[in-house]
């Protein structure tokens, strides 16, 4: 429980074959691409991972390749997502036995859930494993009610230990700053302009995109870290056109069709949802060309 | 497939114990009760019946219950929810195996669909079994984008039958008639009232608050299907009152706390939900009171 | 005050020339046509009478046009609509030296407003002047709070008699009259469908359709009143689809295109709104003309 | 046409008396205090200026001392808002005689406007004056749409140059500044980080906190100028609680109490808004008092 997460955390894609079986070796390839680009972690089973989509069993698939592939030179923080706190703490129990090295905690909904039950939620979760836990909010895609109220609760939990916004609201990030001190390190998300939240204190970031320009996204971590300001402005504008992309056509979507474009092989996002195709998959190759992102 | 659903189709609740296994007593005495209290149908696995925090095994089991408690006398349509069509399909096809009559259709989704997807999940159900589909929207608690284009199209499939809608536009419900016509028949649910709906041509209701209620929703809807719509508007006004209590609550909370002060021992909702308590018991007692429901 | 409105109110356009000065003849045309065909009462300053686009020189010329060509034979109940107290009680104050018979109030807000704030506004028009008061509230254009909580409140005001609801939720209306019972008089808008509302207890309809078809709505309302259903359903089914068209292309800019194809020359939406061209109008012409409202 | 607006601009409030004559003499010491302070412009009839709130008298009156007291010293930018072309083109002409140094431009809206039509609105404001105009937008209290491709349309026009957006998304600045470049240059609101802002390339920030907090915006403001970082965000993590209170509790009813409090005698916003009391005054206070803004 001692190291600290920052950095440049990938959201890995989760390469699915038609009948459901795991693209083990285009999942171990791109694990090894991104750790050879100076990623900081690696965050399998987070949104871009599709987690939404997935069986206990591929989820458990993921992680053991992960893992495998990882084979400990960064950190691997894998996500826990449920309705149930059951569900939520008996993904956790596992993944803590496959030896991950924190816990990303969704909360899913279906009926609007009280403050005090958001609480014992996550509580549950941190109270069942010996590992760091990174709370993750979406106001887009989820309905949990992180309120700061409720981070400021969960702040005391001993091993809550980060905060991962998906809003796009950077100024909230600042006033949760505010209101829980060093007891919660941010984390951005694509959401947010990475530069911005480093600025006002963020330790990193935990996003899709991160998986198609990782060597430029380490790069502006490490400007950032350094002061370097103006030169870290100048690559954020441009790494942010890609950003823009994944706004407009859907995180796993994009992320999947431009890792085939680089040549992973990672397949398409599990049906019912449809891989990009036209005028938007032209878009995101326009965008990794200007980047110097694709093959020759 | 040439039965027409039509009537009052309670949403059981899923009773289901701390440890999670199925209060089978509970579920087949409520089941027995509806029955004889005239209802036209049961419907497990709709949102008041908790299918977003239940695992495969507790829905099989749900749905066996009610089966055998049914014994044929009525017709019970099962709740299908996903975010994958596989997965869709693999409970449709289990459902239809185990004898359900029809199927409740529901489109669970993380990421924004298309048109084109959401109509290709809601098909491909359709197309595994050979039974009728109630298509379920619930805009305030699902993502699905069931438009009145998607409609149209769906209403195409040979074997897509009903709409159940739960938004509480109730003149939208006058447009998709005036759209698709007499290929699918239309359901209120809770948010609706059931009055003015059958006023416009709708065939019945399928709600959570019919469980409470079962004997004095029968009455309403023969009242409306005999034309005695000054008796019906009275009747309709008094029980909208329990409807309105659950609007206030959330559904499955209230359901099963207004069950269990009727002496059904269904238990709590699934945690971290949490069991309605003070005030807002107290309000569902009233209310139950007041429409005569309460055991002596 | 001993008057009861109830039927059919029309929500008037208001007919203004490029120059700002408003089309008198037209108006006056529109007038002596609707009682004709015998509506109940006439609404001037309603949203479709663009209440938002016009000054208050430009809204006493509408009022006094309406006033002397209605020449008594049917109630006037013209809007008020203000950000600021003073301003409301002031045009209410206008009005009623004008002669209308009752006021239709409207909270137009910036910043949110508490509920103490929103019925200190509404008191205080009713309390200035000596006339029915109908509370308009349309969540879907307007943000006031009209809870439960302020309708209850408002309706102790001895002279705030009706509500007109626009919202698209008509079991929110049925509730409002359980927990108001007869102190409030319900009102539809064209975003119910209007025989739903007449079906619970509702006394009539404001909208701007029944401007272009004024002769059905009248029917309708007497169908209902004589509790005719089936053949209210029949009739309402057919006139919902004009309803559609509103909902669909936006309220004035189709009340105008309409009456300017039924040869009334109401001339366009005040800029920078656009008059409806191309398929807007074509579907608003294909509905006239199913409907048999437009000049052989 | 050839000054660069840049730096601090306080939106002003609009200290108006009980019977709606306006507290010159309050706002004239305001404005001296602000100018001594060092702000770098003004802005009065700004969302914190209530302008929706004030007749068009008023708002001349507001305009005429603040353009007396300032006597040139620092740019004077006043707002425009209506709901009609012909209204907004009337009162930037006016403020243009009345020697204003640009327009701020509100599109106010009650249906909803096409693309087209919004583009209209704003270029007839340019077209009318010859004078910069910022365009400004606030998609939580105005209903204005201000896509990008709006924003791409508009920044061709010669004097629409500045782009003032009181979202809560910086990313979407980023977006709008990699869109349209140095055609519009970029003034933050208070709700988005304004030195997040100024990092991407933000030229400033117009914002109703200003007016309490004027000598540590400046600093603010010349610490990200002179790329002192490290210390700018020590100042700006402070500053932000001022944010913070006024995000929670409205805007014109914060700066009014906060500047009643630093002894300006402003007077309370306009009824039916309601002045602050209780804990929302004392929270004002509170964040004034650490700011050191209180008089001793």
């Amino acid at each position: 429980m001692t190291k600290q997460f920052h950095g440049v955390f990938p959201y890995l894609v989760s390469p699915v074959h038609a009948d459901g079986s795991i693209r083990d070796d285009a999942l171990g390839r791109l694990v090894e691409h991104l750790i050879a680009a100076g990623v900081h972690g690696l965050t399998p089973l987070g949104s871009t991972g599709e987690f939404a989509y997935l069986s206990q069993t591929q989820r458990e698939r993921i992680v053991a390749v992960v893992l495998e592939a990882t084979a400990g030179r960064v950190p691997v923080v894998a996500g826990v997502a449920a309705t149930t706190t059951s569900d939520a703490v008996s993904q956790a129990q596992t993944l803590a036995r496959m030896g991950v090295d924190g816990i990303l905690a969704v909360l899913e909904t279906y009926f609007p859930l009280s403050a005090e039950a958001t609480i014992n939620y996550f509580t549950a979760i941190a109270d069942a494993v010996n590992l760091p836990i990174v709370l993750y909010t979406n106001p887009r895609f989820q309905r949990a009610d992180l309120s700061l109220d409720v981070l400021e609760r969960l702040a005391d939990v001993p091993n809550i230990r980060y905060l991962k916004d998906a809003s796009t609201n950077t100024g909230h990030l600042l006033t949760v700053m505010n209101r829980v001190g060093d007891r919660l390190q941010i984390f951005a998300a694509s959401a947010h302009i990475p530069l911005a939240v480093m600025l006002i204190g963020g330790v990193g970031w935990m996003a899709g995109p991160a998986c198609l320009i990782p060597r430029q996204s380490v790069t502006l971590y490490q400007l950032a870290r350094a002061g370097k300001w103006p030169e870290a402005v100048t690559l954020q504008r441009q790494l942010w056109r890609v950003n823009e992309v994944f706004a407009r056509y859907g995180l796993a979507a994009c992320v999947k069709a431009g890792l085939n474009l680089q040549g992973f092989d990672v397949g398409d996002p599990v049906p019912p949802q449809t891989p990009l195709t036209g005028p938007a998959l032209a878009d995101i190759e326009a965008v990794l060309a200007s980047a110097g992102t694709l093959p020759g």
